[in-house]
C-alpha cells in the first residue's frame, strides 16, 4: 500500500512558477552532463501516421532521489471530440525504495519546462546585453518562452513577434501578452519578487512580417513552431545572435538555415537525441556538421565544464528537443509544494 | 481534465476472479496472435546490480481498446523497510482518444494474471485426461498457479508439491492450500459456480522430496521458482507429460533440463522475450534448438491456426515469460468491474 497523489491540470497551475522551473530544470541539465541522471530509451508508436501516435520518455535523477516517466498521447481528430490533441502524464518514483509517489497531468509541466529550456539557452549563450528578442511562432509555447526569457536576460527592451503562416494570430497574440504575463506568470507572494519580474516584463511588443529584417536587428531568436522548413536564413544574421529552437522534436521538423550549424557554437539537451529528431538533425544528415561538431550539452555549460560563447560575434544554437528529466524534476518540485500546501487528491495505491 | 481512477491492491482484490483473468488473458494472447496486439520494446534498468532494478513493460491491445504500461521496481533492500521487495504499477489508457483511465496497484493483478498464464499453457497443451500435477516451487505464485489449473482441468485428482530449497515451506504451504482455495479464490455470487469450481479444488496434496520419482507420475508439472538450475532432468520425465514453465523472468534463469527442448513441443508467449530471458534461452544459447524450433506463440493455438499437442506421447512445454498485454486487459476487466462495483478512488487529472 502506498500513499499517492494525484495531481491535476489545475493544481500543477497553482504549484509551479517560472523562476522556480527554470532553477529546476537548469539542475536537471547539470545532473545530466555530471552522469547523476540519465535517460532510458525513447518509445513511440504510430497508432495510424499522422493522426495518432504516444511515446513514453523517462529516466532517473539520482541526485534528486527519484526515477520515472511522461507518456505523452497526440491524437489528431480528438478536436472533434472536445479533448485536447495532446494528452500528457507524468509519474514519479522515489529511486531509493522503487516506490510511486504521485501522478500528474503532464500539460502544464510540458508547457513551463519547455519555456524554461528556451530560456536557460538564453541565459547561458546570448549576449548579457542583449536587447531585442524575437519570438518565431505565435502558438501555446510564446507565452512560456517571452515569459521566462525576460526573467533570465533583465536588458531586453523590445520583442518582436512573428508567425510565418498567420499574420492575425501574432496580432491576437501581441493584444493579450501583457496582460498574460502580469497575471499567469506572476504567482508570487514575495511583493519584491512580483516587483522585480513585473519591471522584466515591461517591454515592448511588435508584431514583423519582413523576417529578414527583423532577423539582422535580433541580438536572441526562440523559435517554438511546428514547422518543417528554415524560416530563417543565414545571411540575414547578423553576428552574435543566439539562437534557442525548441520546436523540433520529431525527424523532419526544421526551423532555421542548416547552413547556420556550419560555424556556429551549438549545444543541445541531449546529443543523440537532438541528431534523430532536433534541429540539428538536417545539418548532420546534410554532412554540415558531424556529430562530434555539437560542442556539448547545455548542462557542460551550466557545470562551468564547458565555455559557451567565447566572442560577441559568435552564433550560438541551443538545440531542445525535451528531455524526461525536464518533466520529472518540474513534476518532484510539484509534489514538493502540493504537499507543503495541501493541494491535489491524495490516494491509496 | 481527466476522470480518473485508483484501484489499490485491495480493490483489485476484490474485483479480479480467476475464472475472468483466465478468459482475459487467453484474449490477449489470441489478439496478439492475430496482430491486433503487440508490445513495445522492454526498458530494464538496474540502479545497483543484484540489489535494485525497474523495468516498464507496455504495449496495446486494438480490440480492447486500450494500450498502456506496467512499471515494476526490484528492490531487495526494501525488506528492511517494512516495503515489498517488488512493487508494480498498471497505466492503461484509452486507444481512441489517448486519454488515461486508471492507475493500478499492479502485485495482485501480475499473481491472477500468472497463475491464469500457467494454467492456460495447461489447458492447450496438456493431456484432458491429465490426473496428477505436480507444483515445482511452493512460494508466492504456487496457489494461484493451482487455483488457475485446476479451474481448467477437473480431471485432475492428486497435486504434489516439491520444494528443492526448503521442504518445511513445503508442508507449511500445504498446510493452508485448501483453506485457501476455498476462501481466495471463490469470490463468486453465483452458487452453481462456486459449488463447480469446490468441486474442482477438492483434490488430495501431497509434499514430495523424492524429484525423480514425482516426476515419472506426473501429466503436468508447473514451475514457478527464481532458480537457475534445471530441477527436473530429462531422463526422469513420462511421456505425455506437460511442462507450463513460468519461473523464468531474466537471463540465467532456468527449472527444466534445457535436453527436454529437443524432442518436445514447445510453444511461448512472446518468442523474442523466451528466448532472450525466458526458459527457452539455455535450449537456444546451447544450441540444442534454434528459435524455429520454437512451434509458435500460445494464441496460435488458442485461435486454432497451430496445433498444441498431436499425440498422447507428446512431451509440450508453454514457457510464459510474461507481457504487459496480460497486465492490461485484466487491469481494463478490473476498471471495468471497479464502475460496476463502485470500488476505488475517483480523482481528477
Amino acid at each position: 500500500m502506498f500513499n499517492m497523489l494525484a495531481l491535476s491540470h489545475k493544481d500543477t497551475e497553482k504549484l509551479l512558477d517560472m523562476k522556480t522551473v527554470i532553477e529546476k530544470v537548469e539542475t536537471a541539465y547539470k545532473l545530466k552532463a555530471s552522469k547523476n541522471a540519465a535517460l532510458w530509451p525513447l518509445i513511440f508508436h504510430e497508432f495510424e501516421p499522422g493522426k495518432a501516435d504516444m511515446d513514453i520518455k523517462s529516466g532517473y535523477l539520482t541526485d534528486a532521489n527519484i526515477f520515472g516517466l511522461k507518456l505523452v498521447s497526440w491524437y489528431g481528430e480528438n478536436s472533434n471530440k472536445n479533448i485536447s490533441q495532446l494528452i500528457g502524464t507524468v509519474m514519479v518514483f522515489d529511486i531509493h525504495t522503487g516506490s510511486p509517489k504521485a501522478i500528474l497531468s503532464a500539460e502544464h509541466i510540458t508547457c513551463m519546462r519547455t519555456g524554461a529550456a528556451g530560456a536557460i539557452g538564453v541565459k547561458y549563450l546570448a549576449k548579457n546585453d542583449s536587447k531585442t528578442l524575437m519570438m518565431v511562432g505565435t502558438g501555446n509555447q510564446a507565452a512560456y518562452q517571452i515569459a521566462a526569457t525576460l526573467m533570465v536576460m533583465p536588458k531586453i527592451e523590445k520583442v518582436y513577434l512573428y508567425n510565418s503562416v498567420n499574420q492575425n494570430d501574432a496580432e491576437r497574440f501581441k493584444d493579450t501578452i501583457t496582460e498574460r504575463l502580469n497575471t499567469e506568470f506572476l504567482n508570487y507572494t514575495d511583493d519584491i519578487i512580483v516587483n522585480e519580474i513585473k519591471e522584466k516584463f515591461n517591454v515592448t511588443f511588435e508584431v514583423v512580417t519582413d523576417i529578414e529584417k527583423s532577423t539582422g536587428e535580433s541580438d536572441i531568436i526562440i523559435t517554438a513552431t511546428p514547422s518543417r522548413k528554415a524560416m530563417i536564413k543565414k545571411e540575414w544574421v547578423k553576428p552574435g545572435t543566439h539562437f534557442s529552437c525548441v520546436g523540433s522534436d520529431m525527424s523532419g521538423k526544421q526551423e532555421i538555415d542548416e547552413q547556420l550549424f556550419s560555424d556556429a557554437r551549438i549545444f543541445t539537451d541531449d546529443i543523440t537525441q537532438s541528431i534523430s529528431v532536433g534541429e540539428s538533425e538536417k545539418a548532420v544528415k546534410t554532412g554540415i556538421i558531424s556529430s562530434d561538431d555539437i560542442i556539448s550539452e547545455i548542462g557542460q555549460v551550466i557545470n562551468k565544464t564547458v565555455n559557451g560563447r567565447l566572442t560577441d560575434n559568435d552564433i550560438t544554437i541551443f538545440d531542445s528537443t525535451g528531455i524526461a528529466l525536464q518533466d520529472l524534476i518540474t513534476a518532484n518540485y510539484a509534489i514538493t509544494r502540493a504537499k507543503e500546501m495541501d493541494i491535489g487528491t491524495p490516494f491509496i495505491l
